[in-house]
């Protein structure tokens, strides 16, 4: 069973052994509403899921949630989810499922961690012993497998590529540091630093989600992106900046951690060559040593599905033990097994 | 057993169950000599360990050298050491090891890996499970400590702290990337960058190791950090900068995988508050999310002995599968038991 609560929409499903989902069901995050308000919408997923003939046959729940999530103790203070400041949602769920029949053992997960156990599993990051994977959106976030594994960390925020400095002598970022990848790459980043430098939205360019007052003019990273592939220099020059910025990113990845890989979704990762182009190209210049040079950079493969499919990933991922290193190759790991061929050149 | 290669000597030990040393020993690092002339002295420190009444109750054989390691493949390409390349030291040690009559296993580390084991076992970092361990000395070299055991990485680089970016518009670095950690806080970064600024070495203020011909003028870290605990404006300003960066890196280790102290020491960690000083003032402008606000840094303990310490730590830590997360109590973990009390607060 799997649960993602997000800023605009809280979704479930029950996901199969292969990565399949039935019993798909979402509702609209509530705006304005207060915690147990949320928390309705929530109980409403739960009790969809419940309806299926498939429920009796769940044998654990995975929630991925919005961040920061504190896995050690189960609560959730999701940014763009107001009403939730240290709410308790691991325990909530689990007695929605108990009044529901279904006393399962559940695992609360930060949604970076999600969709990296979900590109793992079925992904561009399968095979990967080692693999940082990333969403840049309108924020930037990430998990890590190291060794095989979802490494969550302790909290359930490892992987928070979005907020290491690459600029200690930066700009300010809005968690209160300074240089942080987000602050330079995330599309709003994009969008902003474009916009100061002199770029001006054409009308009808945009492909992205430019809604409300602006919608003639796409002053968004998709509308970036569009001027960007039409060979704006300006626009060019700001996704340039953030391939920097990400490049040095994910190189101090694979020198800190020895990741072998980044994998990178989300709404900017959407922009192609134009975003994957400029950090290739100065992939170089910051992952110089010899343990990280054949370190690739591929786009995420599994889309809007990777928030349920990788709530049920992490669940599965993160409640078995860990096989010893030096087990005996008959002891599998824990990790499901993937029947569907997804490609990381895609 | 325990070896310690480096760019100055070679030394080795017999080391005990908690932690004492024997038989130590050392040659210094053949310099002008070939690949087998360093090898030579490597037999050596191993002839001078077998006269040991305790050579035949050995049970393994840690070698810590100066990186990069690549101990995939069980070889070192010492950046101090150029008569080594890609040399296939883990081999060699086995088969002196073998002829001796001590066909014993071997673990191959990366000497930043290696004093992240001792100080996780007898040092600063102990009782944590998630600790990065840094050296900033002439270089800046690391390691990582997550979920209570040593995490080498595929080729024993992991924790390799000195070359993430943190200016990703940076200075270029020797190592061909762009504001690399090293190139800003090392001792060679801190002391050019205040003869850079002006700072004029005093006469006879040295407490560092300036030789040859420039004795009488200490123009290095130590003289810089001497100057600046005389509250010289450029020294200290360089002592800012070298923490801020230390303070930006530190944070970032946190931030990505949840670290919960760092621990430093090497020649310049030796300045003390002059460099621990600037890193806590600055921790708290990039250490911003609500997890990793905890962080502490603190000195290493043990010195120079880290390295053979440190070599026999790797090898018990790395030669024993770990222990399953779920695993009940009776089942210990594979590290070392400490008998000697040392404060991380030293």
């Amino acid at each position: 069973m799997a649960i993602d609560i997000g800023g605009t929409k809280i979704a479930g499903a029950l996901v199969h052994p292969d990565g399949t989902m039935t019993a798909t069901t979402r509702r609209a995050t509530p705006r304005g509403a207060d915690a147990e308000g949320v928390m309705a919408a929530v109980a409403e997923v739960v009790a969809d899921l419940s309806a299926s003939p498939l429920w009796a046959s769940a044998v654990r729940c995975g929630i991925g949630s919005a961040g920061p999530v504190d896995t050690s103790r189960g609560t959730v203070s999701p940014v763009n989810i107001g009403a939730w400041r240290e709410f308790p949602v691991q325990e909530r769920v689990a007695a929605e499922l108990a009044a529901r029949g279904a006393d399962l053992p559940t695992v609360l997960a930060g949604d970076g961690v999600a969709m990296t156990a979900a590109e793992h599993w079925l992904g561009a990051a399968r095979g990967y012993a080692n693999a940082l994977c990333m969403v840049v959106s309108t924020g930037v976030g990430g998990g890590l497998i190291l060794d095989n594994r979802l490494h969550p960390g302790p909290t359930g925020n490892a992987g928070h590529i979005g907020h290491i400095s690459v600029a200690f002598d930066g700009e300010p970022c809005a968690c209160g540091g300074r240089g942080c990848v987000e602050s330079i790459a995330s599309g709003t980043a994009i969008a902003r630093w474009a916009l100061d430098q002199g770029w001006t939205p054409s009308a009808g360019s945009g492909t992205g989600a430019a809604g409300g007052a602006n919608t003639l003019r796409d002053a968004t990273a998709a509308g970036v992106a569009v001027a960007a592939a039409q060979g704006d220099p300006i626009a060019l020059a700001a996704f340039d900046r953030a391939g920097r910025a990400l490049a040095a990113a994910i190189a101090a990845s694979a020198t800190f951690v020895e990741t072998d890989i980044a994998v990178i979704g989300g709404g900017v990762a959407a922009a192609g060559d134009t975003l994957f182009g400029p950090i290739r190209t100065h992939l170089a210049q910051y992952a110089t040593l010899s343990f990280v040079q054949g370190l690739r950079v591929v786009p995420a493969t599994l889309g809007t599905h990777a928030g349920l499919i990788g709530a049920a990933a992490a669940a599965t991922m993160l409640s078995a033990p860990p096989a010893p290193v030096s087990a005996p190759a008959s002891v599998s790991e824990p990790s499901p097994v993937s029947v569907s061929a997804t490609s990381p050149e895609a």
